[in-house]
């Protein structure tokens, strides 16, 4: 058995299964979805409202957390548990996806990432080795290898020596972890990260190199960067295929719900996204009968929840009427209660999936999932990404 | 017996006391801060954590509830009440002083005032009774009459007019209210607010006519608006004196710590204010040795609470690094934690007002306060108002 992982339940017509990942901070059931909490906090939440909402593990971002507070003040205050008051397991990437996205000018060599800060312009760099000492004072539970993600569209060149550097650079940051150990005297996690773009022969490259340094899960990055849905979703069972049955596996940065049921349904394990948080914050909600836009016309003396069968605070306290009211004048109170409800939506969806796995009944959950859930042509047009 | 206030406790070598005011929606226990919940809300926090602070009555601005979401909404959920989620005590003022402050160009006749909306400009206009209305439909547990609060300074020849304006409005509104009657079952009460600026003689003209139309409370407004402190204390004590000792007192729109433990050795029962919520958001914070400015570097890695005497949740689960980080971060917890912990500051700082009056210390009470809560000239020269 492994100590780490352990894969509890299967679906028999799917890919789809549960499981339990143990971690210093406390257990994890598995499929997950895990919030984004870029900067050591979820945005308008306390760890309080996120243990409320059904969350188990919480996503921080390296780069950011490098830049500001600093890495320093997070190990005096004893890692990133302690500083921000979230006692519970902590995942963080390996900062390389926010220096593509967010830095100025970067270079990308064998070595690693040369950048600049998108607060103040000041030089940095990020190799397989520091982004290691960075996560180990961190503390965080969960590590990721540095990673080059290729923009969507690549060339097939240009993604086959990006994926042999990633496959070097996983290797360097396994080495190094293994050398310098856990930082706080509880055991962390190192998982490697697939890439590959849409090359189903160079994403099995990558896997088989990964697979070979034996991590202890397996992400698949690279993904929901602007490719079609038909071909994501190929690209993910060409993943998940061929990844160990035994260790869990995390698709990074999606989804939309529907999503979530799809990538589960592919035997991923693990998922995070930004868009509950953000979209809530735009005023869109999600429901079991589909998203709503709640700043609209029609919710001014609606005064129903958000959803019915929603038992979160903002769903037992408040009506549409006044949280649109709370939107358009524009107080904080909207976003926070938004943000509390679609995480909570999130959380009990992969909850409903775990159930129905459990007892096997994921095959009729999926379909009626999909019956109720209406993304309907307006929602669709308007939809916030 | 007044059923509606008693006073219950008398400091021997001052004015102050404390009391029992009596709603519909639950008792208020006298001397009360009541915070700012402008549009229907406390910038950023729940009812849940209004309740955890030790708020007792919250206070809503007619002129904002009225434009948006618009008295029609709040009347079909059945008052403020339950449309906000704050199912306890609220007090509404007339809309009068944010016509003066907010609105576009405005009218001032004998009849009332036209104004501009500062949303959309659309024009609109109060007058003693339709701001009864509006009052009566937001369900209100205490209504404040129509007044004129003249700016510092005026002339006496202005303020004289004016004050005979607002003694003539306040008659207009105790009639109209008596008239209409309370809109939801329950008993609502308006208040009378006494005006004369920086003028004794008007102030006590003030005093008599509203005393003569027999209103349950009474607001001293029209001050902290620019006057100096000693002389706007004075005021406050010409006001006192003459007021009715069974009815309550309520001075509108103060203040800082310090100025809440003078109003209320002048015999102040009621206190609203912005300040602690405000300067919260913008990184003071109050504490039992005086304020502190959150955003500066010394507190960088400073794991101490903000005040290790409080018990809200921020000093409980958070210390001053992490919260300066969120801060500097724009992180919006930053500001909910802040203004959480100052409206626990106040609450429990008018809490030991009422407990030493009760029992006979308050005199002890108020010196040992001045003696910690320290106000340096560098917090002095950079408080924010």
């Amino acid at each position: 058995m492994n100590r780490f992982f352990e894969v509890r339940g299967q679906n028999p017509d799917s890919r789809a299964r549960t499981g339990l990942l143990r971690t210093a901070h406390g257990d994890i059931e598995t499929p997950v979805f895990m919030q984004v909490g870029t900067q050591g906090t979820v945005k308008t939440l306390s760890p309080l409202e996120l243990k409320e909402t059904g969350s188990q593990i919480i996503l921080g971002n390296t780069y950011h957390l490098y830049l500001r507070p600093g890495t320093s003040v997070i190990e005096k205050a004893g890692g990133l548990q302690c500083f921000s008051g979230w006692n519970h397991p902590i995942l963080t990437d390996s900062g390389g996806y926010q220096v593509y996205s967010l830095a100025g000018l970067r270079k990308i060599s064998d070595d690693g990432v040369v950048f600049q800060s998108h607060i103040d312009g000041s030089s940095h760099d990020f190799t397989p080795e520091s982004t290691m000492d960075i996560q180990l004072s961190l503390g965080s539970d969960i590590m990721m290898v540095l990673d080059e993600c290729p923009p969507y569209p690549s060339s097939i060149e240009y993604v086959a020596d990006s994926v042999k550097r990633t496959n070097a650079w996983a290797k360097r940051c396994r080495d190094h972890f293994e050398k310098m150990g856990s930082k706080y005297g509880y055991e962390q996690h190192l998982f490697g990260i697939v890439q590959g773009s849409i090359y189903p022969d160079l994403r099995r490259e990558s896997v088989s190199a990964l697979v070979d340094l034996d991590f202890p899960g397996y992400a698949i990055g690279g993904l929901s960067i602007g490719e079609p849905k038909p071909v994501l979703f190929e690209l993910v069972e060409t993943c998940t295929a061929m990844l160990p049955e035994a260790k869990p596996r995390y698709l990074m940065g999606m989804g939309k719900p529907e999503d979530l049921v799809e990538g589960i349904s592919l035997g991923v394990d693990m998922f995070d996204c930004v868009l509950p948080t953000r979209n809530a914050r735009k005023g869109q909600l999600f429901t079991w009968s589909g998203p709503m836009n709640l700043r609209n016309a029609k919710y001014k003396d609606d005064f129903r929840p958000i959803d019915a069968e929603c038992s979160c605070y903002a769903c037992q306290q408040f009506s549409r009427a006044y949280i649109r009211h709370l939107f358009h004048a524009r107080e904080i109170l909207a976003l926070r209660l938004a943000s509390l409800h679609n995480l909570h939506f999130y959380h009990s969806l992969v909850a409903g999936c775990r159930a129905s796995i459990a007892d096997g009944s994921f095959t009729l959950w999926r379909q009626r999932f999909y019956e109720n859930y209406q993304i309907s042509n307006h929602t669709q047009s308007t939809v916030l990404t």
